[in-house]
Parts: C-alpha cells; structure tokens; sequence
C-alpha cells in the first residue's frame, strides 16, 4: 500500500481564515455596543450562524448574513447605519489579501513533488477560488474541491475521484470535526495541524491512539509524517 | 465519434429560477415603494448586482446582500424593517419547493440510458445540492460540478474530466451566454432550450448556423437532437 494522494484544507491550514472572522467580529461588536453586551451580542450572532448554517452553507456571505439578522435583532429599527458597515466589513473579507501560514509554501513544494495535492474546502466557492489564486499556491494542486459538508461520504467520493480510493490517501488540517475525524472514518490517513483560534462550530475531540492519526506542530511536519504512513501502511 | 456525455444546467433547465427571483424583486419593489419609483429601483438594484457579482458570484446570498444594500441606498436609515423582510425573502428563496420542468424527468429517464449526465450549474453550492436533492433528478447524474462561471475553460476541463473531452460532448441550457457560446467554443455541442424570463446578465446572441448548435423547444427534444449529433460527427 502506497499513498498517492493527499488532500489539504485551506483556512486556518494554508492561510489565515478564522482570525479575520474574529475581527470583523470585533468591529461589529464595536458598532452595537451602544446596543448590547459584547458576550450577548456574540451569543447571538453564534445562535444566528448555527440557526443559518443549513440554509447559507459555510463563507462570508451567510456570515455577513448573520450578522445583518443580529444588527436587526440588538438593534431594531437604528439598525441600518450598522447594517451599511456590516456590507462593508463583509466586502473587505472578500477581498482580504492572502498569505500563506509559515512553512506553507516550502512544504506544499515539497509534498507536491510526492503526492498529488487536492484542495478540500468548505466556504463561497468563488472565495476560495480567489483565495487559492491570491495565494500563489494554486499550481501545487492537481484540483480543488469546494464541498458543502466535510463527511466520510464527501472523502471516500474525493478519494476515489482524484486517487486510488481513501487507503491511498491521507487528509491534513486544522479542524478535528471537518478535516480528521471524517477522514479516518472513510479509512484514511489523517494528521491535525492546530490553529491558534478554533471556531466554535469546528470543536472536537482528539483521536489519541488512532493508528492512522496524528497531530503535526506544523506543515513542516507533514512530509515526515506522510513518509511513516508508508511504513505503517507497508507492514499492515 | 460518439457522444458519450451530456451536460445540463440546472436553473431554468430542470426547474423554475428567474422567477422566483422576479417574485423577490416584487415583493422587494412593494417594501421600497415609499422610497423609490420602481423603475429606478429596479436600476440600482441591477447595478448592485453587477458591481457585487465579482465578489458575491451567483445565487441567493449574494442576491439578498444586494437587496440589502440596495434598501440602504434608497431608504437610508430607514432601511432596518425593509433588511427584516429581504433577510426572510432570501431565505424563503433558499427553502422554496422545487418542481421539475415539464418534461424534465422523462427526458432525463431516456438520456440517462443513453448518456452520462453531469449537472453544471453556478449559484451556492449548497443550495444547487439542496434544488437537485429536492428535485428527486438526483439518480440521474453521475456527478454536479458547481462552478463559479461557465467559460470555455470550465467546459473543457470538466468534460475532461468526466468524459473523453469536449468533441464528445453536448451541453443543454436556457442560456446562451453561460451553456451554449461556451461550450460551443470549448469544441462541444450545444442546445438551447429557452426560458420564459432571461436574467439580463445572461442575454447573448444566438449562434444561428453554428454546425454544433441547436435551438430546442423543450427538453423533450433533446434525445432526438443528440441522436442528430451523433450523425454529425461521425459524417465530420
């Protein structure tokens, strides 16, 4: 058994996501402060964005979304003048420069000339696209995949259309809920790289022990890593 | 030469769209009635519109972010009951049932025999996936590719990837702009089927006398025609 393919999330892995959340985040609560407490205004926001999330998906627009049906809720009818910053701070998310994460761009190189590379995200799909083009990551891929949900089933059917199916394949990033555990259930590799911030949502429990799992301090880490999945998967 | 893979839009092919979006513009004209005219409202909508559209893409959550900009501009800070209703427009538009075109399940059952079918459509994903899943077309494609524009790129490279390439290949819309030019000039075939309504965004000019085009009446012409298709290449 040889890996063959490795697939990557994008936010919080390659470049950073959740950071520039939490900041628009600041901003808006800045402009209700007239209106409500930064802990209840954030409690609902985080019930309007749970509420949403079957409807909008995952991205900046039902972000900004949430935080609209928020401003209306603290707000009432003083909500538009917050509501007009709100578009604003959501247009500067869609356009928010690009940086890779440190130890991105010399190990995607790396890896790229191992494995093929397949981008697997949640988000706009047209956000992503942008930000993978802004990156300058884009050619180390042999395809991006953005998914409306991260699920075994998502996995196993990524694995199987870019690879030779999931036990050929491992799955790297920051959320243990979206990018590990559902990855290891579809019988792949999967290795966790910590991001300073977890979105609420994404929270999970580590899968000590798991013979397939891993916990990586960085991306430097993942090339090694990949090498003893061989090994292991070799003497299995 | 054979066709081996068939391509179909989804919004305006398989089910009712524009108008569930003229239905919206409606209610939202109702909403703004007390501040603009209709005619210079529907104008700043659709400048909106085009002006987002590089950043939003396509689809319902950028749709109501527009509306609610749109509220802003003509209402000022009266917008916050008009906001309250637009956010419930778009999420209505996100839940609203979805019904097959006439025709559409019968000529799907007949091509899918015959074909491959991939949906390609643009919109949110989630969404898209939501409209197939309550459509019950679901059975009939082998696969959805959800993209952010339909260019001659976009054509070539899926139908690469799920077939043997673009001359093996028809493509089936209500837009000439989005299903038909592109696909033509990506060396497929290509039907149009029109719709009752056409977004303005996506009015083109016919390509009368194109050796690869057709204009179709429905869907349920379409077996037929790709049987013509046949005919063609195999004589080029």
């Amino acid at each position: 058994m040889r890996l063959t393919l490795v697939g990557l999330d994008a936010d919080d892995t390659l470049w950073h996501n959740e950071s520039i959340f939490r900041f628009t985040q600041d901003r808006f609560a800045g402009l209700l402060a007239p209106f409500a407490d930064r802990p209840d205004l954030e409690a609902r926001l985080a019930e309007a964005e749970g509420r949403n999330l079957r409807l909008y998906g995952y991205g900046v627009k039902g972000f900004t979304l949430s935080m609209i049906e928020t401003a209306i809720e603290v707000a009432g009818d003083a909500a538009a003048p917050v509501i007009r910053e709100v578009l604003a701070a959501g247009r500067e998310m869609l356009t928010h420069p690009v940086e890779p994460l440190p130890g991105v761009e010399q190990a995607l190189a790396e890896l790229s000339r191992r494995y093929r590379l397949l981008l697997i995200t949640k988000g706009d799909l047209l956000d992503q696209e942008r930000k993978l083009a802004a990156s300058g990551l884009g050619e180390r891929f042999v395809a991006v995949e953005v998914v409306s949900e991260k699920d075994a089933a998502t996995y196993a059917r990524l694995f199987d259309r870019h690879g030779s199916g999931p036990a050929h394949a491992a799955m790297i990033g920051n959320s243990l809920r979206s990018d590990v555990l559902p990855a290891l259930a579809a019988g792949a590799f999967a290795a966790h790289i910590p991001y300073a911030l977890t979105w609420a949502h994404e929270a999970a429990e580590t899968p000590t022990g798991h013979p397939r799992f891993a916990e990586l301090a960085s991306i430097a880490d993942a090339p090694a890593w990949l090498d003893g999945c061989l090994l292991q998967g070799h003497n299995a």
